[in-house]
């Protein structure tokens, strides 16, 4: 099943927003007028100051919504971890799961010995779903059969200071492969909405010009592009 | 110094937005498709059995930002207590109060005497911090001298979760009177972008039918136009 | 794999620290001496006022840490969708699932063709998983064959507040047995060490009379004995 | 009035809690057992490797409430925008401001003209305060006179992981005199009963030997003790 991301909603201007609010704190202007007149000059201006300073509480005045479709439950369970954040998940209580949706991970895929005997375990855990279901057993229950590889769909919403804390831990190379994925197609679809925001995101190798895990992948990143590629 | 509050951004059609992130939830529809043919009625009966039920999490998924002038620092000391918002206010100390602004409290300025013994002491206030600014203090420590009641501006972003919730705490009678002020012209304004999230909010005892203050007030509220009308 | 929950910390004396605080707000006494010469009808007092009106915020000052063994990822999941906390889990990225660990919801258990239809595929998830690790897969990617009810550990940080509406959500009859009998674990642990801050806890319709699902389960609590029983 | 920051309570034994919940995350040891036979080298080694990889998430399991006399609004306006923090502060709107208590920054009180125009204002700003409550005038409205410096009283709670963040911003020479006071006396006391925890702490100059601001104060801090010293 492959992974969906589509970004369902953000507040619009994103970039002129975050400047307008920047605005405020440190001139005389009025607030009902930081948004007029503010020239695209300005907001670039701003928001490099923002980003260099580390000044991004800003930042958090635009929310990105995204729905998501095709994770796995390993995946969203890392995914709510992130607490500054909203999230609407489909129910597997009063959802019943009729087909079989499972997300399969790369390395096991390419292996065809491996391959063969998720498939088949997932086909089994499955089948047993239904009979109990069948058997009259509650989905809520019956449930803890089904493989954490399961695919679930989640709406999320970050603001765009969470959304570079989250790009930051996530796409780091130490992120699990499916996160990273995750968090790759994101920032993708919120950089159409709001280049300057994040005309820079990512772990702290590219960002920051350093590593500060104990044990680096020793591979840091060094161009946003390659970021963005996942490679 | 009147107030002034303006909606400067939101979530673009707050009240689908969350119809579509509840539909999820309880439907097997995939997450791409959350958003499309879903219908007026729906969009309706869903958010009616968020609010009557209490399941606000969806609420989270559209955010609402205000550009407020014309509050005290008594108010926005208040507003800032609301943890779960994001906020942008004028900074005193690298912007020079050059003019008295100052909010009086109602109750105040329709003393005669209380009012002039308020306006004199103001006056002193403001012409011993421009005078200490002469004399090389910064306006970060020249402050300390100027009155509560002096004006400030603030940017602020909640989720319409949180809007509710406090509507619901500052829209009491036993709120201050500026800060009930301040929450009315943001919940007008809310309201004319998402009218179906907001048809219902303020204090218990109109959303509840019952008040849990300890002192009530004795005048309860009874409909939604008593509550807008700030009477 | 039976549940555990042992309360590893706590803030000491919380009802008396939770009192002291709320003192500080309504009183002219000095901040060094508001936990000094409280008595003991004072904490009583104050904690039943604070109860009573639902001014929650000095509960927060207290908090709980409850180190949780033998809950399946399923209530995991649920658990850490509660965000005003914090958590430890046993990582499944670095800790290989040697021994078969699972939870089995007594529904399945107690009906004998469903548990040997739960019982063959756990084995044959745990088999693959191990097989995997075998032919060099990580267990990160391993796990996704894992069931959801695979067992996990978990350290759980909540101030009395946020336990206030954890048990709130999580003892009413609607949630999830797994879940609830969690929750209902840790009350007892926490009112061992706070007996007058959870002197009442749980569901609505326990402690505000009244329930406000939508589809209420029929059996309203009217007693805290109830509650505790699990029953 | 002086400054007073006395820790009300904390969570026992910080630098074992914080070990025991990281050991969980990475070994196979059982929840109950975790707080079990960690010896003191194993705490240290836990809490440094933590530190080093940025890994801060088991400090949010220790907390510690600190009681606070004699900071001005100023500072405790400031001391609230810290949003991962609880907070009871004295009520101004209940409690009736008797006594003239002022902070006064040090750079006013040592210049004697401006120290001399200060006080007369404040003790101006008081008189018209207790005329205005003899004439009928609410506390809560009467105050809006008072100046930004009058002192206040909180009670404040932080678990170490934003300890670590606030100290950060807060011991910064950027930020103002009054909060990097109050921070410094903070971590003094925090350090009394967490060792390692807060062996390092303060701004980005000291724990990651660079500064990030747009524009450096030209003094970074050196040493542990230099923070401490508040020079």
């Amino acid at each position: 099943m492959p992974i969906s991301v589509l970004l369902l909603a953000n507040t619009p201007d994103p970039d002129r927003t975050v400047a307008a609010a920047a605005r405020l704190c440190y001139s005389d202007v009025s607030a009902v007028d930081i948004a007029e007149g503010i020239k695209s000059e300005d907001i670039s201006r701003f928001i490099g100051h923002l980003r260099s300073s580390g000044h991004l509480s800003p930042f958090e005045h635009v929310a990105f919504t995204f729905a998501i479709d095709g994770i796995s439950r390993v995946c969203s369970h890392q995914l709510v971890r992130h607490r500054m954040a909203s999230y609407s998940q489909q129910s597997q209580r009063y959802v019943h799961m009729e087909e079989p949706e499972v997300i399969t991970p790369p390395s096991l895929s390419s292996n065809p010995e491996v391959l063969g005997l998720f498939t088949r375990v997932v086909t089994e855990a499955h089948d047993a779903y239904r009979k109990m279901l069948e058997l009259g057993m509650l989905a809520e229950d019956a449930r803890y059969i089904l493989p954490h590889g399961w695919a679930t769909k989640i709406v999320v919403t970050m603001n765009a200071r969470e959304l570079h804390h989250f790009f930051a831990m996530r796409l780091c190379r130490r992120a699990q492969w499916e996160i990273r994925d995750l968090a790759r197609r994101m920032l993708i679809s919120a950089r159409e909405k709001a280049p300057l925001l994040f005309s820079l995101a990512g772990p702290d190798c590219l960002t920051r010009g350093r590593c500060f895990e104990s044990k680096p992948c020793g591979k840091p990143f060094s161009t946003m592009e390659e970021v963005l590629s996942g490679c």
